[in-house]
């Protein structure tokens, strides 16, 4: 008994310390992943003059040397796209080989023959790569409603095959590939210990617009070379999303292509036994919520990036309506844009919100990023005597936290969120007359 | 029996051929009321140069010669503003007889002392008019969170009742008094006959951002000479309401101060027994209606008008919820603004809906307004072969009709709704050196 406290009392203080370290790269810094991209006009550009803009790689190839073990989650959207369709079916498999991703069309809303063509980019891929075709996962992203031009992508991935087996350094250019309106590459990797084994986890994404996962976002491909069973990796990755992209917002829409993929491949050799659930959860957590902040920050046209802190409601499911109501609400967002403090739009969007509030309780308050101190602009349902030119400095950053406190239980949330700009507005209206700008 | 069928199939025939006609002016346009506005600097934007742009009348009182029947409809949200605490218990009463109404600040998150300063406008305006102050009710809109210039309402309060008494021709100034971000003065009136009297019903309302009333909206202002029951008129307003007022979305923000207050002074000379429910009721709901619309055309920013005809839905509640699922996706709005029909971004929004949606029997169709022929793009979960061109002619239009049948159930619901565009975003994130532009 003793020892057992112990040991959960010591490992608690190592998680505490995080002890795993971040290293350079993303899904090939694991051992036995391979990926590479290409170029095939997904978007149809043709390539006559002026078509320049839109030429960077739009299909990836991610595969694992051996085996590994899968755990997949997508998108709640009752509109799923045909790949999520087809995914969702082979991740609740054990085991996995590779994953063919495209980006600018997202094979959604395409009928009986999207699931055609989305089972025939495995079949295509599989062929390539010499697997079997139920091995294979398939993710697009992109404008919703066009049929997928299977030309195209049948071309480019037989001539993307060969550049997986050749190099393990392709990992910047597929992270590039899977972009549509985004500005940066999103990656990450991180190694810890495991007894003599060293564990690599490395992940990429892309996110941009329609941001508001329902049980998982966008894409996101996480890769690890640790040794752990099918069962505990797809309980591992559904913790790990609940808190990470699960918690993020840039404009409330929920994408109908949402999908989160890992796979696991045992390379690192430690033993199953070894993984330490907390240890091996705790680095997957940093992973997903590392990239997750990294789509809001990255969110079409955002200028700022709040994290949103809500506490003391009735329970954790009302926290997280609560704080939707106030990170989805179109003036509490452009007074963000502003850099007003503006409290007040946040009471209201808290008095709309699905969750019980009493006005009298409420407290409001700005801090800058992780600091302790909060500045309070109202507190126990009153406006403080703050003054405005303190609370303008706070939310007029880049990066700012926001405090909202219910004091009516102990259900707390949070919530990464970003504000609306004109920017946004611009990009996402498209130009009726340049079908290629039109977004998803 | 056969002379109630008759007179009720006639009568059906009378209200389709809409019975009633307009008629100029607003809220004086049935007898016996009389109103007037005043500028007593709400917004504290001093005397001093550069304060001219905010000089519009920013209080009103509005009063009938002789008690009237009172029904009013307020926020449902939980965060409501002293005012609509007040009046909301005013118009459980049967009668009154004036409303003070100012915009500037909304008296909303201003915890007891706002109450008390609610209070006590009616108590001033009861004075001035020399009525019983449990006979005014009380409006504000503005900024949320300052608290009220008591100073300036008091003054502005007295010099502005002995206007009341002396003219019938103010109502223009008060529709104009009221508005806050509003661009135009929405204003109406009709009249119809009942037996030989003639019966007239004015409308004044503003509206512009925060705007997605939960059981009403923002500040409408109803007067009428009709006699009838105060029960009736209370009946008669929530159903109009229900068809007006509760149909429409600017930002999918539903305000701290959204109230819709009707008076009936009887001085039209009808027995009350004379008032025929659905005649009276339709000329309401007419008058609701479009000051409704006139609040959606008249959005912050807003350069798109689109009547959102859903059908099919399991049920009417779950009709509005897709209705508003589509009408409040900010990636649908900014397709509207650029004039871009682009369905697949409403496939999503009904996706992520909280109503049932089977993607293979949807219909997402447009048309010009009012047109009866519907240009289908997506038709029973596929893209139909329709030319991009024609779409984007009705598309790109100041107003059009979209039509999505989910072929599910009977349920119905029409949502009149408003584009995003970059002027909403530039005009709500305010400038947080000049307090002034910040709205509520």
């Amino acid at each position: 008994m003793y020892e057992s406290d112990a040991r959960t009392s010591r490992d608690r203080r190592f998680d505490l310390k995080n002890s795993f370290r971040q290293i350079p790269g993303s899904i090939c810094a694991p051992r036995g992943f391979k990926c590479a991209s290409i170029f095939c006009d997904i978007k149809k550009l043709g390539t006559g003059k002026g078509s320049e803009k839109g030429k960077k790689d739009d299909l990836a190839l991610i595969a694992s040397d051996i085996p590994a073990a899968v755990a997949g989650l997508f998108t709640t959207n009752q509109v799923c796209a045909a790949p999520v369709k087809v995914s969702r079916q082979r991740a609740k498999k054990n085991f996995a080989r590779a994953i063919v991703v495209n980006s600018g069309n997202a094979n959604a809303a395409t009928g009986t023959q999207g699931v055609k063509d989305a089972r025939r980019m495995t079949v295509l891929a599989a062929k390539a790569l010499s697997l079997n075709e139920r091995d294979v996962l398939v993710c697009s992203t992109g404008r919703i409603g066009v049929a997928m031009p299977m030309r195209n992508i049948e071309r480019g991935i037989r001539a993307c095959a060969p550049r997986v087996a050749r190099s393990t350094s392709n990992a910047r250019q597929v992270a590039e590939a899977i972009m549509t309106t985004d500005t940066r590459r999103k990656e990450i990797a991180l190694e810890f210990k495991i007894g003599r084994s060293t564990i690599r986890i490395g992940g990429i994404c892309k996110g941009a617009g329609m941001i508001q996962p329902g049980m998982a976002t966008m894409l996101a491909f996480i890769t690890t070379d640790a040794a752990i069973e099918p069962a505990a990796l797809k309980r591992a990755l559904k913790i790990a999303v609940e808190q990470s992209f699960n918690r993020i917002t840039v404009d409330g829409d929920m994408s109908t292509n949402d999908s989160v993929i890992a796979l696991a491949n045992g390379l690192a050799g430690n033993s199953k036994s070894q993984i330490k659930r907390s240890q091996f959860q705790r680095a997957l957590n940093f992973v997903c919520r590392e990239l997750a902040k990294m789509i809001v920050r990255d969110g079409e046209g955002t200028s700022r990036f709040v994290a949103l802190h809500l506490r003391g409601a009735r329970n954790d499911r009302e926290a997280e309506i609560a704080a939707r109501s106030i990170a989805n609400s179109s003036l509490v967002r452009t007074s963000w844009c502003g850099g007003d403090a503006n409290w007040g739009r946040i009471l209201c969007a808290l008095g709309y919100a699905k969750a019980s509030v009493d006005e009298t309780k409420v407290d409001v308050g700005y801090a800058p990023p992780d600091k302790r101190k909060i500045l309070f602009a109202f507190r126990r349902g009153r406006p403080t005597n703050v003054a405005l030119k303190d609370l303008a400095k706070i939310s007029s950053a880049p990066e700012f936290d926001l405090h909202v406190d219910l004091h009516l239980g102990r259900g707390a949330f949070t919530l990464y969120a970003a504000d609306l700009t004109e920017n946004y507005v611009t990009f996402n209206k498209g130009d009726v007359n340049d079908p290629t700008t039109l977004g998803g």
